[in-house]
């Protein structure tokens, strides 16, 4: 049982089903550029520590490039008896090399390696991720900004609430997104910490140099406890975690740019290129890449639970368990990272159809808040004036005919429910754009606070 | 845009990105054989209804042979801008009969043709599933059947119980698969129903004839609404219930037999080839693939739970969304059924370590509740004879020294807390032996409970 | 520490902190008819055996007969120190009968006496819920009937897709409850087994007669091996998945009647008394019910989650972990049980606003497919149609100003496009009611299928 | 239907049965502290912005005051009719101060209020939860502190891997604790922001201080968007995680202690009053508690999956789906609050039973890494190393009889696989002691490393 390099007390190999069942070389090759980078520190500290030789450490670092090269081209050959990554690039070595392949493993253990590597890729992953969300809230930005002059209905509970300025809409999905930009930065903090130099389970009796390797890959610090180190894979689950939130955030977008892009609520008219039509009825035009990215959030979520569940019940200590970290966390990040990207785009070519909302504009009583407002401006309380326009809306509601906006209805009813909702001043209130034009707190969907809120956003992004 | 077979109303064809995005033909040619299996079958419907000729019938049957032949081969051409295999088959069809391809769509939508397609694909899935099913249930009761002479110590609380029949602890793992097949069972009589037909959403104003499409492809019967029929995603839902509570039973086992194979029960040596070393420690010999099956749980989970949180709030009619139901349930399945397999060929060679056993099974006390049920016997009330033991139990616990069963205890002790304790027949009803022996209720750990559901089992799994 | 009916083996009581801890009564009180009835059939059983007196039996009878009263007074003392229900129904016996009382737990044990309590809950409230899901059902029939003179649009990704009579929206959803209701029956059979008589893990040593017991709480069997009878929670989590595939149907119903309620849809008003108001907006009406019905999926599908990750990883035998397994159930039953009820009174009311659905029922060329399969019929090569269908709503769409539907468009462009266009034929098959009329596929949306539907189910449900 | 303070536009008030569904009294009653201090903060600012007199203000505060004494008295009346804790705080005030009760509502909707009043509960619980995990941290130092001197193996895949310092395994668990803080931390820090102001979602055209607001609440600063303001719930899904993360880690202690408790392992005594008995075995001394916060794992992990699913899909605004956010998280912090503080008190009494982990420390070639690093050490390339010694283990195994370790094996045989294995140095290589005192790297196993950490643990957690 020479063939496997850890198979010195065994008396049988593992039977075909059971290596293809353990192998994971099917996809953590993709931890091989992380895993090569982390092999040549790793030879380098051993050089310092004298356990490598000068001219040993030159040949692993020359050998290790080729593999860089050879997986680049696509010439690197895998075999499933190889197990995963790690092996491949070790007998890699050891064919080229001889005895110096064979100390490359030298004060390390897969445990460890893997843990390394693992952490590598999340931590690139995450930078390309953070940029790749500011493009989005880049793209938002500048859409908020071509809709400045566009008045809206806000929605709460699908029901049209008050008017606001449109971008108001796409500055919140902004706000979201920065939050999941800040979750990235938390879980990076605790990614970017060095692992290897705990070997198995309890580190080494040699005289290794952790804190040079952490140097070399550009890790913030080293983990303080190899028992834990070897088990921890509380950063894969926070990545998990945030790309989960991220599909959610997508999610809410997409949702609700399908129910804009209805016939019923003719907002916005998606460009042909983002839809795709049917195989029975010749007239439909689907929002199908959002509705696909509302679907995704299936994976960001399955994966998520795929690794809370993995890891319940394991204690300290790597266990085999924990490969099945790999694959929730790659499908994850493309399924998220892909939506993201096409979603920029999408956002780019956004265009709200502003005559059809304005069409339907005085539908829906926007403007209730605004009237109660402006009577409590005149000394009513709230929740009496609140009463009063409760009243004014059932009488619109009851008038039916012509009367569908609270300025439709008669003087005389105004004066009725309340002498001040007959002033000039009362109809400055009424009406979407007027309401619109009142707004004035901090943050609100106002004209001052969305101009405020867009320079705010111009400046932090333009990094 | 002649290019999408949908493309008469668009101006613009979808861009790269998008084709990549929607495509789903990299996982859904997994489905190509039901396709063109319920592709004939409609064929044939067409032609008895008057929507097809007899030639042109036999030209789409001949030609979706040759598309099956040619899967097969690995010879049929892949084009990510035909989005899926629906329609990689029509134009397959389109490109060889011209005309007569391009009926081949008459009277169905890709709505009700996936749903059918995919419920083809489950139904002989299941089939298969249930057979492996049975296999490892018949590896189980084989193994049963070897260690009826064997007593181990049943566990509750992973604390010492009382002694059983070895065989006990096998059989109860048939029961859990057999519920496992069950499941399935159910499942699948609502998977069996043809959605075909029921074209996009509303049915269609041709003369189709759904129940002989039904017969030809073997399914129970139609389903019948069609805004049901094409919306309806619970039989994959279902299917990946069953596949989840399978993997949790397999967890189960792992989990069990990962402790018996510790240095400190040492009830069982895996076989090496089912077992890893260390790359740092040489000594090692690893569970890893009942590590990995019971790692693999997470697969399951979360498979489930992204269907679920796809389906999440869905309105009915077909969305986009439900693209999304194939890749989990093929992961999962996939995972599932190696695994099944796997421990398969696991437990056919399943030895426990009788003297090791043997060796620590006067440990525990494993013959209290023996004991205690010899004095109710004897008329104690039972809450009484419970007090006893315990003390009785206490006594041997702070005796220490050579003191460490119920029966080393010194004859005072006994009489002191029951002169009945001090008879012979107390004492046959101590020890771990004798414990085992005396138990007899039905379906209990006792050596006829045992016989007689090997006995069953043997009926019903006709081996 | 005699206070502890488990007591005698142990030096020192847990702390008040480990009672709370560890109770389990706060909850498990609802087992407590449950947990009556089992007690009087074991005692029943006992004296059968011999191992209690006729004078006992009847004796413990009585006082579970006082102990049932107590608990409907509201007089039942409850004790955080007695753990759990059938602690507090041993220690009521026990302090009432003395040695009798003491008697009560012969051959028996927690483990086996909580599933078996467990499993006659959830017998007797999946029976309840049947019913209840029924209530709904035909409260969906009666409004499909209701409606039949109604056409409406069916949507596919929440586009216009094809006219349908609006009984079948409402009848798909009479599916869905239905499979509902079939899952409920198939968990039924795998719960209405009876574990007691497995005592703590592999019965007992006592003759025991399980089949009496089983026959006297009306379970269909006995669980055949008792280590699996102790620890098995297939049941619990079968029940679960149902509940959670109930909120889900419940979901999408409030789901798209949120969104019909909207402004802009304007499908259907619902009764104020199933709405509430806005705090601060007065114009506001909110479809409350609904939004809740739709969040509480999570309830659902939380509980669900709750119990798969307790039960991973966990070995056979009782392992007090499974004490979680009541409060997701209890409160996932309640969550969904609730909805289903308030459902059915909305649904009863249910009325859809026909003037307002027809003022729109001509837009986004709902006839399509409808002229599609016109020129199928006369001889079109499906696809050929679809694109010339499809060039008809192009132009449609380009001509703007009045033209809206495909028979808007002047009789030079439909000759244009074919000849066959231009045909008086051709005009019965354009605009929503004609399109409507020609459905006629099994289980489509046209007005026989649906009719046909309706009977069936007011057949099947006994109306 | 003056009863609802937002029905004057109702015909019809909400039936019972609606209001008990949709009111949240029953369990939002838990911010009535949180809620009372944002109102008192609001009518400051109203005050400053004059919208309110000066003695308004105080009355307000006044009698916001007296409803605090009257929720702690038990005396505040509940009614299902007034839904929610806002609705009741705002009756209180009206019923006893009229006019100036119905201003408290002026500049703010429930939909900023609860998102605020949440928000101060998430963090106040945040801050106790830290403070509870600090006293876990340090109980987990102390007893790292006290078990300096014991050897206990290193485990991987549940095999005996490598000797370690006791401590090094409690110091595992202080880590992963510290991510925990971490995570709060970083969590905190998105909590605190102030959306009160925002109203229903656009803000408001009254003159509003929000950042006086924030200031006397404590708040770091104000969300900067209304419509994310009012539906943002990240912070609760974000909170519901870190629970989720604390209850998995501490699931981590509880199956290892579960088993180190077992017969086999027999590396620990649980306190007796952190157990409880069974109702049938006498002899049983069962881990609940411990079992428990293992099984409790399916609480936190149900509550984000409950959240997770509600906001899936939901647009922007304010939906009712959101007061489903409540219930989870206070589930969640209950239980895994609960468990932090038991698990605190047991860890304080925590003592590893040395003798017997000493009886069996031998067992499992725990030594045989160590040689391994000796033969590199003197030259001989890792992987030659590691084959040597997996030819020594398998010698040992083969031996059988007396030969359990490996400086048993004869002089002949070591030689035999290498000389240098036959030197005097080399047996100070082999054994678990002399393995656990080589140990030198950073963070590994080894005395001084473990020393290390607890002088850096005790410095930074005495704050």
């Amino acid at each position: 049982m020479a063939e496997k390099i850890w198979g010195g007390r065994f008396q049988e190999s593992p039977t075909a089903a059971v290596e293809a069942f353990t192998a994971s070389i099917g996809y953590d090759i993709r931890l091989a550029p992380a895993d090569i980078k982390l092999s040549k520190a790793h030879a380098t500290m051993l050089c310092s520590c004298g356990l490598l030789s000068a001219d040993e450490t030159v040949d692993l670092h020359q050998v290790l490039g080729e593999a860089e090269t050879s997986l680049k081209n696509g010439t690197f050959l895998i075999d499933p008896a190889l197990e995963d990554i790690h092996m491949h690039l070790e007998v890699f070595l050891t064919r080229r090399l001889g005895d110096t392949g064979r100390k490359i493993h030298t004060g390390r253990s897969r445990n460890d390696q893997v843990a390394t590597a693992f952490r590598i890729w999340c931590r690139d992953h995450i930078d390309v991720l953070t940029l790749n969300l500011t493009t989005l809230q880049k793209a938002l930005v500048c859409c908020a900004e071509r809709h400045q002059g566009a008045i809206i209905p806000a929605y709460t509970h699908w029901q049209r609430a008050q008017p606001m300025v449109a971008s108001q809409h796409f500055l919140a999905h902004v706000e979201r997104l920065d939050r999941d930009r800040q979750r990235l930065r938390d879980t990076r903090s605790r990614v970017n910490l060095l692992p290897l130099g705990s070997a198995a389970a309890v580190g080494s009796s040699l005289p290794l140099n952790r804190e040079l390797v952490a140097e070399l890959l550009d890790f913030d610090g080293v983990c303080t406890n190899s028992l834990d180190a070897t088990s921890d894979r509380d950063f894969a689950l926070d990545f998990a975690y945030n790309l989960m939130m991220i599909a959610q955030h997508l999610a809410s977008m997409a949702e609700e740019w399908i129910m804009w892009s209805t016939t019923e609520f003719d907002f916005v008219q998606l460009p042909d290129r983002f839809c795709t039509g049917s195989s029975i009825m010749p007239q439909k035009k689907n929002p199908d890449v959002l509705e696909l990215i509302r679907g995704r959030t299936g994976r960001a979520v399955g994966a998520l639970m795929q690794l809370i569940t993995t890891v319940k019940g394991l204690p300290l200590g790597y266990q085999r368990d924990l490969q099945e970290d790999k694959i929730p966390l790659f499908t994850s990040y493309d399924s998220v990272s892909e939506s993201v990207t096409l979603l920029a785009a999408l956002v780019d070519e956004m265009e709200l159809k502003d005559a059809s909302i304005q069409k339907s504009i005085h539908r829906g009583y926007l403007d209730a808040t605004s009237v109660m407002e402006f009577l409590i401006e005149q000394g009513t309380p709230m929740r009496v004036a609140h009463e009063k326009v409760g009243k004014l809306v059932h009488a619109a509601e009851s008038a039916g005919g012509s009367v569908v906006t609270l300025n439709d209805l008669p003087l005389s009813v105004l004066e009725t429910i309340d002498p001040l909702l007959a002033t000039p001043q009362a109809s400055l209130a009424m009406g979407a754009d007027h309401a619109a034009r009142r707004l004035r707190s901090q943050g609100g969907g106002g004209h001052q606070s969305v101009a405020n809120q867009i320079k705010v956003w111009n400046d932090r992004l333009s990094l």
